[in-house]
């Protein structure tokens, strides 16, 4: 069986790992029969977003504890994951995501990574193993492997995708919105989501599914 | 296009809605054609739970509010839920469900449901349209409808099965972990999700198909 390890950045796409994203790719994985395991920061989110009024409240979560919604309580912390001990790695998107683990929503393409974060993307690649993103978190991606010339969606042509191409030197081309696009040399497979604001879930899942599937087929 | 009403109960299995059931329902009603619009009672939560330690802790989290992660802030109060303005109603589980819908975890089968789901449930179900129900919820349905003779599963066979045959009247069945049954009098589909402790996200993701393509087939 192929081992996968997936990184939250919490729960709710304001402040946190995108639901629909990250379920899907759970979903995915388990239809391809990835075992999986979830990890996450154990620190405070970088803040708290009420998803209805897109208010931040006063209060302080955890980001492991609320990424432990999404895990129904089978998380560990991001701190433990050892990549020598799975076949690939998911990273699901949500402005969370582009907070907790990356910091592209505070400091814009400036953004620095999570250094757990950032090393264990960098000892995915170095072994070969496949490296799935998902909406945001792609560009995270472009900054950590655009030195490789790696190849990514961010969605729809923006000023960010050429921002990062400038900046990184990445790739950056667009996708259809329930697709995934797939550097063979890289072994990176990256899915627009939410990046496409009107996108429906049906999309997001079937680009989760093609992600996986992506995935899939770089392990063989 | 068929439209579809959800409601939910907070985001989390512990004490909301769970999260892999309600987002497999909305991924399947969406690629059916559904248009969904998803509702929750705007009431203060029975409790919050720790989904890592289990354990309750001392804050105070919105219903609705919280619902709004699942929800992408797309949420309205159950209050304004009109069962004429739509073809069918889905009822994702988790505690939370039993907790802010109705009282199960709290009360066992004295429970209560809250007036707000109660007229929702007789109203659609009085209209001929159909109702979905995931996980726990259908034991709430089985209490509301049992006098109806309602067909319903919760899941492997239980203490709970034969209780609330007895004091329900419902028809309790067992079900494929990634099934549905269809109850096509009362026009009622159900699925188990994890009332199997050990279902895997796969089968919660193909029960929720299930389940819809079931519901679909009841509208015709």
């Amino acid at each position: 069986m192929k081992t996968a390890a997936v990184i939250l950045a919490g729960c709710g796409a304001k402040d946190g790992s995108e639901i629909h994203e990250a379920t899907m790719a759970l979903y995915a994985l388990a239809k391809e029969g990835f075992e999986v395991s979830i990890f996450a920061p154990d620190t405070d989110s970088r803040d708290v977003i009420d998803h209805i009024t897109d208010r931040p409240v006063n209060e302080r979560r955890n980001v492991m504890t609320e990424a432990a919604r999404i895990a129904r309580g089978a998380i560990a912390p991001l701190s433990s994951l050892d990549p020598s001990g799975y076949d690939a790695l998911v990273l699901p998107g949500g402005f969370g995501a582009a907070k907790n683990l990356f910091t592209l929503a505070v400091d814009g393409l400036d953004f620095s990574v999570l250094p757990q974060v950032r090393d264990a993307v960098l000892a995915f690649h170095k072994a070969g193993k496949p490296i799935g993103a998902m909406c945001i978190s792609p560009v995270m991606i472009a900054a950590l492997l655009g030195d490789k010339g790696v190849e990514v969606t961010f969605g729809p042509e923006s000023d960010m995708c050429a921002a990062a191409r400038e900046k990184f030197g990445a790739g950056v081309t667009v996708c259809d919105r329930d697709g995934a696009i797939t550097d063979r040399t890289n072994r990176v497979v990256t899915t627009p989501c939410y990046m496409y604001g009107d996108s429906s879930i049906a999309q997001i899942g079937d680009g989760a599914i093609a992600m996986v599937k992506g995935i899939k087929s770089l392990i063989g």
